[in-house]
């Protein structure tokens, strides 16, 4: 067997000592796969301690491990955009290769990164940064690699699609499944990150830029939480056959001629409703699944954990085997040249494109809308002629009976529009005399 | 740029000529990925065409092409396992690459043509033989690099599915669904490969080494059809929670104890009840989808379609795109040292490993059982005692009312047996005098 190949983690958190008990339980595979030995030589940890094989180096100072001669890959799971990216920088500066599940650091820093290992001759992995265990990074760099990808939709946050799928399945209302998830620690202390749709946009930009071949442009996500999300809503949607989740889109629009600003491409992450009957819409509790679209191949969808110590330690090691083939070409120069490795965001470097991203009145989609009116003769006329005056095609209506404050809840399914004639629309229709409250609208798409 | 890799095209049918549509649509993606021109150069068909570009050579000699010094790899289409398994033995034989569709070919002889690959330094990639369009030959080889799979369960063969679909969303019996399979093109006029399982089998036979690190083993492969299931079948199950699809298993099983001859692995493909709510029972029409448990990854499930040009030759250029990777390094030797290529059945050839395929009476799963019987009193009870007898758990019972024949249909499910137990306690139910008919049985897996 070749000499073994050496790594060292950075952090032993949840996700780190998934990955010393990946290679404990499955050291024999990694051997039979890759053809060579696997160690952890050190790990990068604040303090000692003693429930570590003695055989491994524990250091406090975690820019020396990442530049250690003993190691071959740096995998940084200490999370944060701070010391993380010095780390990073700082191993690859070093010639190391590293591997890293950090979707916040990539998705604000890659383009830096990622230039950085481009000029040290190393590849910087990044497969557990996005739908956990799921490898929608390889599936989108290599397996969908002849293909022109036209639009994904990703459930891409476990934390939200649990929140969404308890509402639906038990009649129980956002804070209070919120409650539980923190308690069973699907959700943080403070789950602005999840719940707010941060986390999903930051994988979102990811997914967006190998799709497309287009730098890393997380700020301009356009982002939409669930924490609006009731069980009217939800309920709502299900009598027409559709069922809310946390989606992330990153849709390619050809536009409608040259010098047209309406091409481009739209990043967004919202509640969207979509037909029950997709598999999509099936993906429960804290799964995660990607929705590809793309030419000729058609929809491909991936699902799986997109969290948890297994699932993470699953891509953080198969970056490592993937490494593993890197490291045994002999020289440097075959381990990075153009030809030969997968580019960091799946076009090569000089060929990412300059499309730019739609503002959020640019951008086209359904709508699901709920208007309340007093029950007065034509309330539905003046709606339905403010739309269709806008432009917007109706798709469903849905009036339910008066209840008790003499308020008819409208139900309005509408065809894609571009936003700013919806929101036009709907300052108009806020504006009638019988309109008592603020429409409430979230987006709809048919994923066809 | 650098120098143009040079395909040679062996078959201009269906999918080869998507092939050569999806080059001409993506050509300016595929560059952006791969930082080179990709060419055909040459075409090996029978006839000459003068629809074809007139830079392509055509060639009916197709051992020319195979050997051409004008091709760096050559994609086979021709299908079949007499001219296929020539042409591509002599690309290797000239050093070329070689990708091809061909389950079949592969299936049967894989074994005697990745080891002649490997004795020519050259690779044979054939992300298309299983599941079309979704990549999961690459997801399993490499993307769950990390893990040990335990068991995977596959829609693999799109003419099943579509008419498993038909006969439970219409109500249409199996013969005429096959029928209107067949005016669609699903279904070839000889519809044995399809409906008996032979191609579902020679799929799973792939899948299966490249999970275990098993040599290919076709022939011992248990399979059986779907055209013995009935409408009555498919609403029972129905009735009862499940969805009967056709499936390919593969298990491994860790036996009871050293020297236990029920260690072993079960290659099977089978009509399968699966829980309604799974997201495999919902994969509908002529989409294929292969569900993988691994560990620590846990389940992960890829979908999409699984025949049709443009899925096809989805996959046959992200093999091409790979390997187009293989082809910048400079020397052959690093093309395909071990450190460096992903081993053809995912495993390195001298570490694939011996175990025994399980015979059928070895192979364990749960039951359907239908047992049509006088109604006499007594009869569930004899039943039911013989199961218990034979140690088998009953999991449900249906038992519908007497139709006007006078004789009950007895619906069990059982919880997971042994088959050879099963078919003793199936013996002994079809020898009491209150059995009109032999016992329908169908396996239930609940894919947990």
């Amino acid at each position: 067997m070749s000499k073994s190949i050496k790594l060292a983690i950075l952090g032993l958190g949840t996700v780190g000592t998934g990955v010393v008990n990946l290679i404990n339980d499955n050291l024999d595979e990694l051997k039979r796969r890759s053809g060579r030995d696997i160690v952890i030589t050190e790990v990068g940890i604040r303090r000692q301690r003693d429930d570590i094989d003695p055989n491994i180096i524990q250091n406090s100072d975690l820019m020396a491990t990442a530049a250690s001669d003993n190691v071959d890959i740096v995998i940084e799971l200490i999370g944060g955009t701070t010391l993380a990216k010095d780390v990073v920088m700082h191993a690859i500066k070093n010639g190391k290769h590293v591997v890293t599940a950090n979707k916040a650091l990539l998705a604000e820093h890659g383009n830096e990164i990622f230039a950085f290992a481009e000029q040290h001759n190393v590849h910087v992995a990044y497969e557990a940064a996005v739908a956990g265990g799921i490898p929608i990074i390889k599936v989108m760099r290599e397996g969908l690699a002849a293909n022109k990808i036209d639009w994904l939709a990703g459930i891409i946050n476990g934390t939200g699609n649990f929140i969404m799928t308890e509402m639906r399945d038990k009649g129980r209302p956002f804070a209070d499944v919120l409650s539980e998830a923190q308690a069973l620690g699907y959700a943080e202390a403070d789950p602005t990150f999840d719940v707010e749709g941060i986390d999903a946009a930051h994988k979102l930009a990811l997914l967006a830029s190998i799709a497309f071949g287009i730098p890393l442009q997380f700020d301009k996500v356009y982002c939409e939480g669930i924490t609006g999300i009731t069980l009217q809503d939800v309920n709502y949607a299900e009598e027409l056959g559709y069922r809310i989740k946390h989606l992330g889109f990153a849709v390619r629009r050809a536009g409608n001629g040259s010098g047209d600003d309406s091409a481009g491409i739209e990043l967004r992450v919202h509640p969207t409703l979509i037909p029950q009957n997709a598999l999509l819409a099936n993906v429960n509790g804290v799964k995660n699944a990607v929705l590809v679209n793309s030419h000729p191949l058609g929809q491909t969808l991936y699902c799986g954990d997109g969290a948890g110590a297994g699932a993470t330690a699953s891509a953080v090691m198969a970056d490592v085997m993937d490494l593993v083939r890197v490291l045994g070409c002999k020289d440097a120069d075959q381990q990075n040249s153009n030809g030969h490795h997968v580019p960091h965001l799946a076009f090569i470097p000089e060929k990412l494109s300059d499309t730019p991203i739609l503002r959020a009145e640019q951008m086209i989609t359904g709508y699901y809308l709920r208007v309340h009116a007093y029950d007065s003769p034509g309330v539905l006329a003046d709606i339905t002629r403010i739309l269709s005056d806008a432009g917007i095609n109706i798709d469903a209506i849905l009036q339910k009976p008066a209840h008790k404050l003499g308020q008819v809840p409208v139900i309005i399914l509408t065809l894609p529009v571009v936003e700013s004639q919806m929101n036009l629309a709907i300052e108009k229709i806020e504006k009638l005399d019988t309109i008592t409250d603020k429409v409430v609208r979230i987006r709809l798409d048919e994923l066809a």
